[in-house]
């Protein structure tokens, strides 16, 4: 998608080999007009495919989860962060590690808003080494709901995450692929 | 907002004295139309404001905001949660006590996204005790930012916060105010 390639050009900041700051216009100050464009990009690219629902992880993928949402209709459920949630029966929880924190943590969404009926769309910012991807892809998994794919902004394309989930049969569409980033210059694959 | 009140009417799980559970349209799983609704309230409430920014903070009040911000055509800020921020001269942050965990936290913002030049609507889903929006406040003053005021989904009227931020000169416009809800049954005001 041209115009997030241009806006991840020109504001994006990269810290050290692999870190990219985009929280001038995604994570943190939010750019609506630029969500309602990846919004519609999701929509053109998954408009056949009988979406249901959209399910992201809080807190920067909802967002943009929202705003696409607008264009196909229908709700967002989040899974929420934290080892302190609630677990047991009510939720489909899953372990997820964060390699920015070096911790494990736990994500979960209520078992009320998930089901075999269900076809959900998955919505997140990043992509990288695809722990957080993976743990989405297990709640489905255990909701047995059916997973049309996952919609992803900016994929880190030099870390494995998206290369190994898309081995595993998980069609995934992502706006801005970044094939390298040494040395600060961004090069999209 | 009848609309908004006939949900919560339906919907809503009043747990205790004074837990209401919207988790199945507003803070988990999410009604993007209903989010639409409740976006055009804010708009023609504020409309003649001058808003240039809305203020929220993770995780709930995300999709509220960047609905919202959709009809006033300006970006959304949230504040981050948790003492793990890098606190420093890069934030402002503001202490918030968090009545159902018993314990303080801190959200803090970047001080690149918030200015003497701005002019803020603070957006957030609940306002009951206040401290979220107490801390907002001060982000805000911190910040040199003019505040037009805030715009709370849903206003538990019987806790003082309301009350006592509105005394101190904020405008707050609340688009459901829950008189009592004593013995599960809900009465607004």
């Amino acid at each position: 998608m041209k115009l997030l390639e241009q806006r991840i050009r020109e504001e994006a900041d990269v810290i050290g080999a692999d870190i990219l700051k985009v929280d001038m216009f995604l994570n943190h100050q939010i750019d609506v007009k630029l969500l309602g464009e990846i919004g519609k990009e999701f929509y053109r690219l998954y408009s056949d495919a009988h979406i249901n629902k959209i399910l992201t992880v809080e807190a920067s993928g909802i967002g943009i989860a929202c705003i696409t949402a607008q264009y196909f209709s229908v709700p967002v459920v989040f899974a929420k962060k934290g080892s302190n949630s609630n677990i047991g029966n009510e939720l489909f929880t899953s372990e997820v590690f964060s390699f920015t924190k070096g911790t494990n943590s736990v994500i979960g969404v209520s078992r009320k808003y998930l089901n075999s009926n269900d076809n959900i769309l998955i919505i997140d910012d990043f992509l990288a080494n695809g722990s957080a991807l993976t743990g989405l892809i297990d709640i489905v998994k255990q909701s047995g709901a059916a997973l049309a794919g996952a919609g992803i902004v900016i994929e880190k394309g030099f870390q494995p995450g998206g290369r190994l989930i898309r081995e595993s049969g998980v069609r995934i569409e992502s706006l801005a692929v970044i094939k390298s980033m040494d040395g600060g210059s961004i090069i999209f694959g």
